[in-house]
């Protein structure tokens, strides 16, 4: 995951790690551990985490040299792999996962901004009133930014991109050529916690928002970023007003997505998919490419490529409308 | 209805409010009213209205004096309640409920607000650029409120809260460790009028919105205030992007809900209920406890605790599952 | 087509407009073109352009001198009509449409504002903070707006209308009574171009909007302004919150619309139709009189006067609901 701004504050030893998780740590031998990352990016020097059987392909092959798991599913993993077993391993994760990124856990407010007439962008940038900037802030050539819009920290904006007013950035990588219209809010933490009693506990997203080329994005759109991946938008990619794009989910290029869409966690969109209004995609789906889906569907299988969907839930687009004459 | 906003302006006699209805008060003792409140709340001392049958169960033991009514319902009310018969009790509810609470109907922007910079909150909160607060505001310690938010008059806010940016929130209260996120919009009025060829009527809505201790709010999301009722959220809910919640809804504790749902008016939902993106709740709906709607359903009949729900009209999951493969 | 805001730098010559869409012209006499317009409205020193076999009836009765159209679709034209044939006449459509009116092709965010303190309206207008005004804005009698609201340039709003908090409005003409509420975009160009690999083009937008007498906007709604028509809304129409309505809907009078409900582009909606929360309606459709339209509904074909519907896709609803007892 290509992530240049939640500054890692690895390596810990296996011993604080396992401090921290309350494991007893009699059997390991002393080891830095240089990050957290999934199952299937990890390294040799990386911890990662399992918690679903559904996961079990990647388990087997993971390079990483430890694992938080539990104990029905600690056999699934390689030799080469030291299971840590917790009791809810998601739990467990975040707070290794704090421990590394402690900054990724919350989003307050951006209390460093200044206005933009006060920062070296002042002359290449053609801004509206009360534009506000925030620490490690990029922004290309030829850009416009409109009226009352705030770039938080963490955002690097290409060249020849139009950011409309009222909008709210962070934590986001914007290509160039890309429309951001108004009202927006891209980059805040994905809708991702862990139910529990009385305080659900937050769980890090250390991913960003990654906006690629020539892409427009509508009104009132919210595009979250991802949790342990990237939030990712590909090339000549157009978004209608009022979508809603949650944390990890990947979208290929030359996608057409009109307004009122929702696409849950972690799912992935091909290229030169259609996606009509109101139309609604579940989480952890993959949508293959050329695929049309359309307007008020609600898509909860994945979707092989060139195929044409209608529905709730959403199958063969003939089929839907043969049936519902 | 607890409510420390809208002052009443009562009491007012029987009389004047017969004047205002056009009703000739030939027959009553004169008494003061106090209040106008609905049937299961009124006290002796107070006016209530009865507008449709569906409610003659409530009709049959209120304990108000008077009840504005029509000729065809006046018969369920108990010989302890008198009714005041007019041709639509809608409109003249809303002319009372005017008389008593006359700032309740309109919404214009608050423009007492000033700078927080010039408040006294200067110091015990932590804000953004451009923040405003109206009167009648109370904000806890530890809070932080993000850039060009305002809050308007009427809003107690707790401690430990986190306002994000570009949110309005107003006649609300905010309990301890509340989050509530970006380009909200919290305690307008609802979405309530008579319909009227011409010129719609506006009814007043007196009631304000509640958020319990613990609650996330995601951005772009709306809350709009209660009618004749508080709009309620209960402790530890978390509502992700873009979600619409309309007036007099209660929601009970641990709940989520995920993105794009809407709950239409005067709904009841249960705690610790799951609730998929871009779900529908029809209004005047009662969800019980531990329920689970799918994505994407339509639910416009009540639901019973512990079920699971799917589809449009949403019936049991296994079943709508069974008959769609 | 009433537009007093995009300004038309025509007439061009027919021999300037087939260079530019690279046709000979060796065949006709030389004339003035005064506008571009659709089938129905250009008259006889216009040019049109048709691209589908489904506005043949129309094609059949305009009154253009010249039409942009493609071989296939040539020989519905009346004599009176001559066709340029081109090999995409949506392409060839937006790049005549630039010609006339190159500023409604991008929406810029509006730099030439001014605070309304240094306008004109400062004393007739009751405003908030930081509200923004673009030039040729027209304000009438008695109105009030929000913080932080921009109205850009091109915007008529009428007497006694009430616009809220960080609400932007551009190109609409808003008349009088009408209630905009928070967080809307209103007026910005429609979701509509022409998909092309690497890099979609847009096409022009040369409608506006117009919000009639009495009507009110919810929290967070949408309002696209039209493509070669205007986007239209009766009469005493009331949206609530969140509500997305694109570019060239026409919408009736005394109308109900629940909140998240989408219309897409071209359709046309009745006066006194009911629109329960989250409906959909596809695109270029016709929703007649009278007609109620179930929440939750997805609307595929166009609906006759007096009809209830429901479902998706919608049918009529006591079918639906036998069907789904």
């Amino acid at each position: 995951m290509f992530n240049p701004f939640f500054s890692n504050l690895g390596p810990f030893s296996i011993t604080d790690i396992c401090d921290e998780l309350e494991i007893e740590n009699n059997k390991f031998e002393e080891t830095n551990i240089e990050d957290i990352k999934d199952l299937t990016t990890a390294s040799i020097k990386n911890i990662t985490f399992f918690h679903s059987k559904k996961y079990q392909e990647f388990a087997k092959t993971t390079k990483a040299s430890f694992c938080i798991t539990d104990k029905s599913l600690k056999d699934y993993l390689p030799k080469t792999c030291t299971p840590l077993v917790v009791a809810n391993v998601l739990i467990a994760t975040s707070k290794i996962t704090k421990k590394f990124y402690p900054k990724s856990l919350e989003d307050e407010f951006d209390n460093s901004v200044i206005n933009i007439e006060k920062s070296d962008f002042n002359k290449n940038v053609k801004y509206g009133k009360n534009v506000l900037l925030g620490k490690n802030v990029k922004i290309g050539e030829n850009c416009l930014i409109g009226h009352n819009s705030i770039i938080e920290g963490n955002v690097n904006v290409g060249n020849n991109c139009k950011i409309g007013s009222n909008t709210i950035i962070r934590n986001s990588i914007i290509k160039n050529n890309v429309s951001i219209l108004d009202n927006c809010v891209i980059g805040k933490k994905g809708f991702g916690f862990f139910p529990n009693k009385d305080k659900n506990l937050r769980y890090p997203h250390i991913g960003i928002v990654i906006i690629n080329e020539n892409c427009e994005i509508g009104c009132g759109s919210t595009i979250d970023r991802g949790s342990m991946s990237n939030t990712e938008i590909g090339k000549n990619t157009f978004l209608d007003n009022q979508i809603h794009i949650a944390h990890n989910v990947k979208i290929g290029e030359n996608t057409i997505i009109a307004g009122q869409v929702g696409i849950a966690g972690s799912s992935i969109i091909g290229s030169n998919v259609k996606i009509g209004g109101q139309a609604g995609i579940s989480g952890h789906l993959k949508i293959g490419n050329n695929v049309e889906i359309a307007g008020g569907s609600g898509v909860i299988k994945s979707i092989p490529d060139n195929s044409k969907v209608m529905g709730y839930p959403a199958k063969n687009i003939r089929e839907f409308l043969r049936e519902n004459k």
